[in-house]
């Protein structure tokens, strides 16, 4: 499956470009996991090395300075080795032990990375104590409105995973529609957005933001993104799990077709997806603003990142 | 145990005032809730009235002009409307109709009020269409850092509405640290500050909303309109249904204590809840910033509102 999906899927038409930082910020990634305690053996570690967070991160953040990119990279570090937890000991398939561990880290997020209370970050473990470091970071780099944005879209992903769980639990495959709406958040993708345009400088006015050629741009983005993951991963998700949350697994469902078809219409979608966000891009940067173009610049580098990334990457192998 | 909380609870040390235009400005909103479908029959009309969504609304924005009362009116009915609509059918205790409900609500929410495929709003419902209906008024009220709030808020009350629903299903009582971190989103109370805000003209800048003193004062003024809820409402809840959604019954469960010393906990949470609040709101005030003395009013008024409300609303008798 995974050849068909590499022959067909379109290659995003933008320049694949890799921050020169991706090596020595990966091994202070490693470090940075070990020391917040998110591997607990080599088995982990190791898992964690294979998913190469540094190479995501540095492909979506080309230019950034080491800061900056550390606190991306670190980000996805987080993601990985969380969605791992929940993987693992099937947390992310019982809705009961998961919503106090969600709980937790929401209690975490609402500080906004300000001081904490002893007796909070004694009791959130390291998922809670790693998280609260990042987004003492994120407010270090001095934009509060992208910080508030970062915590808020944070609550969104944790929130929708409590939404996959109680799917699992049950062993519920979502409507497409459904599955696509909910992908956007449980993708992480917005979080990572926003740390990878404070990377960028990308901070184009709210009025910007909430026009609504951009919105739909942001949302665009975060679908190819989870798409091309979909796509890629599709081979690797089903002989571990038959877990429904992929796009091909829910299209498969819900039309009826076989795996192989399914899978064909997620690349379509795929590649539908690209020339609209092409065809939008053009108009958004039409308007000559620097921030906004940054803006697209960051979702550009997104799209094409994961799929070099995929390509390259040995998570799905 | 209504009659306990009179009697023990103490009332906001804050003035109320309301609105002079909440009676036109409520029967405006009962023809909302009707032209957009979300009253079904005479006995929901009738139910919806006892709510009296607009003398809620009315003390949050004593000084509202009608426009901006009248959103925060329609706000407020929807979330009751919805609410009883999760109640009446069960739709609010299984996820699996709960979560394609939520998905098209967040399809809407994503168009943040802009044009709306014709196809989309086909599909949503009543409740979907008055929801863009909402977003599309405060759109124009020209605060695009609002309305991205706003929405963010919104889509999280929904999402927090499928751990409710999980919960419900398998009847499972959080403990209640969880429930008090959760009941911050499913209450839906952020979006209706940030509704508040708008009418109160209360703007602070991004720098001084993400401030721990702030953002603390915005949770704890959350907290207290939910508590002050749950202890108003459990009477009714716990002759209508063994759902473990109040402070008072995730209390009960978790210390063991009987439902009138959780019950006297609820309060004494709520108390002390005030006495902090009272307290941190003069180190806020202390920095003479116009825009945060006008979020710190517009909390005000919703923590004293929903007390004097819910002293006299029938909707929990």
């Amino acid at each position: 499956m995974r050849a068909f999906v590499t022959a067909t899927l379109i290659g995003p038409p933008f320049s694949p470009q890799v921050n020169p930082h991706a090596a020595a910020i990966g091994e202070q990634s490693t470090r940075w996991a070990e020391e917040f305690g998110l591997v607990a053996s080599a088995a982990e570690a190791n898992r964690l090395n294979r998913a190469n967070a540094a190479d995501l991160a540095a492909r979506a953040c080309p230019d950034a300075d080491p800061d900056r990119l550390a606190l991306l990279t670190d980000l996805v570090t987080w993601l990985f080795t969380f969605d791992d937890r929940c993987d693992d000991d099937g947390l992310g398939a019982d809705p009961a032990r998961l919503s106090p561990a969600v709980a937790q880290l929401l209690d975490v997020l609402d500080l906004m990375g300000g001081a904490a209370p002893a007796e909070l970050l004694s009791t959130v473990g390291p998922t809670g104590v790693a998280l609260h470091d990042l987004c003492g970071r994120a407010r270090q780099l001095g934009h509060p409105r992208l910080l508030t944005r970062f915590a808020r879209q944070l609550r969104n992903y944790l929130l929708a995973l409590l939404w996959e769980a109680a799917n699992r639990e049950r062993r519920r495959v979502p409507a497409v529609s459904e599955y696509v709406q909910m992908r956007r958040h449980t993708g992480a993708v917005y979080p990572s957005f926003t740390l990878t345009d404070i990377a960028h400088g990308a901070l184009p006015t709210d009025e910007r933001l909430a026009h609504p050629d951009l919105s739909t741009l942001d949302a665009l983005a975060a679908d190819l993104v989870c798409w091309c993951n979909d796509a890629f991963s599709y081979d690797k998700e089903r002989r571990i799990t038959a877990d429904g949350h992929n796009l091909t697994t829910a299209i498969a469902y819900e039309t009826g077709q076989d795996e192989k078809a399914a899978l064909a219409e997620t690349v379509g979608r795929f590649n539908a997806g690209l020339e609209a966000y092409v065809e939008l891009e053009a108009t958004v940067l039409a308007g000559d603003d620097p921030d906004v173009a940054r803006f697209a610049a960051a979702r550009r580098c997104w799209i094409r990142g994961t799929y070099d990334w995929s390509m390259g990457a040995s998570r799905y192998h």
